[in-house]
């Protein structure tokens, strides 16, 4: 049941059209983290530098995340990035990143987490993502997460990763990019045979496709109008996810058709504010009660 | 049980990324019509020129569609189209249309159609749409679509329309532009303001969000790899929708459901050809049997 996530911890200057928010909590990490600490313990790996206060370390002791395994460098700030969303919360531009030596982070796995059974890897660059995986020795399911940069600039490490993990996590954009192929169908298998078990495809708003070897299935986005910062909605769709994996000990086609349905939830929650401020009010109950009424208004008779 | 179905029969000249088409039979009552037949009869209303062909009537009328309110004008050739959709078959072009008169199409409803209970009034001038409407005299459930043109040019007649109606379908930039939210569920929200008791907010492939007074939900769209040529899609999800409220008597939250999930799967058969050769290979049992995939693959424990 031990859970691992690997990934940024990060600051964030957020412009919606509504609003801007400074240096908000953010980055993958953060976000898968919080959102898996909702369904049980969670591991975390990742890197801060001088700036990182305490109390975000706090927030997360107390939501169930251990830290031990995040690094403080202090000779340095930490990874801060800014960006601009468009009218419909749709796109974004990158305005500013202060990469503050980040980009050659080499996770450790401390020697306490080598034991994980769960492993989500954020996405990094393929050949961290490799050497992080490297180092634990216990896994029973690995899904990681990638962008468009690492398609462009590692592919060849990209595909030898595919072959390592069971899941993959990627947007429709990047899906298209990897394969050629603009049929999101199509795409999501043509990845399928680079070598994972499943591949979640994320479409935002409107959701994910998912692709088993014998199945592929689709799940709407929450339709929610409390939208106010998509910011973390994938990395905490993913921590939805793989937390409700970990604590149910199961990865089979139903348990996974309902990890994306938590997954669904829980990013739902997250979008309703900036940083993790739709998440930090509420608790399980809260997921469980939004997750019922999303089956209710999927079910067909 | 007597469904009408009213809008454009036409010649449609499609330009896909593999293929490009010339003159196959398009228009939104054909589609509409051929994708509601395979559930009951139905009665169409709509008009075309000197050049369409008796086999396309005979098409129809062999699908249980009544075509004695089709009026043929013979001193003009029929609606013309022409269109290429993008790389991922997502956006189109217009690149030639021949109203060839049909902008002042004032549509008939013959005697025989006036006791129609169920009316879908495919996409045309608001205006238009109320006078059709104005000649059913025993409507159960009456269904409108509506395109950007109409929004900007007749808003007023729109608004009155939405006064009229029980279902607006509306295609999401349209909800938008309409609402002048951004948010898909403000902007459902905000359509049932203005009348209808439900709005169905499509979304191409990514499906479809069904606003009722009381309930939002959403459905995914069918996912598939066979998508030749998407034109039709929205007219022939209509047609599954309507086809089968029609044939089952029922417009609860239930039938609703179950309607917009047939519509999904006809508009998959559509779009797995050009013009109808998606439809014209199928029958009612391949519908069924698609829709229990669907249904499998929806399901959440």
């Amino acid at each position: 049941m031990s859970l691992l996530g690997v990934g940024t911890l990060a600051f964030d200057t957020i412009y919606t059209p509504l609003e801007c928010r400074e240096r908000v909590i953010g980055g993958s990490a953060t976000y898968f983290a919080y959102a898996a600490s909702f369904f049980g313990p969670v591991r975390l790996v990742g890197m801060v530098g001088n700036d990182w206060p305490e109390e975000h370390f706090e927030l997360f002791r107390n939501h169930g995340i251990d830290t031990s395994g995040v690094l403080r460098e202090l000779d340095r700030k930490s990874y801060f990035w800014c960006g601009r969303y468009d009218r419909d919360l749709e796109d974004r531009d990158t305005l500013e990143i202060q990469i503050n030596g980040f980009d050659q982070f080499d996770p450790v796995v401390p020697q306490s987490y080598m034991d994980s059974q769960w492993v989500f890897l954020a996405a990094a660059a393929p050949s961290v993502q490799l050497k992080t995986l490297a180092q634990c020795r216990s896994t029973q399911l690995v899904v990681a997460d990638t962008v468009d940069m690492w398609i462009e600039t590692e592919k060849a490490d990209l595909l030898k990763l595919l072959q390592n993990i069971d899941g993959l996590l990627i947007n429709a954009s990047e899906a298209r990019q990897l394969t050629q192929h603009n049929n999101l169908v199509k795409a999501g298998r043509a990845i399928l045979e680079l070598g994972p078990d499943f591949v979640i495809l994320k479409k935002g708003e409107h959701g994910c496709l998912l692709f088993e070897k014998k199945d592929v299935s689709a799940i709407p986005g929450y339709p929610t109008d409390a939208v106010v910062d998509p910011t973390g909605a994938g990395d905490s769709f993913a921590g939805g996810m793989m937390g409700y994996l970990a604590n149910s000990g199961d990865s089979g086609h139903r348990a996974l058709r309902n990890a994306i349905a938590y997954g669904a939830v829980v990013a739902s929650f997250t979008i309703s504010g900036f940083g993790l401020d739709g998440l930090i009010p509420i608790d399980r109950k809260a997921i469980d009660s939004r997750l019922v009424q999303f089956k209710q208004m999927l079910k067909i008779d």
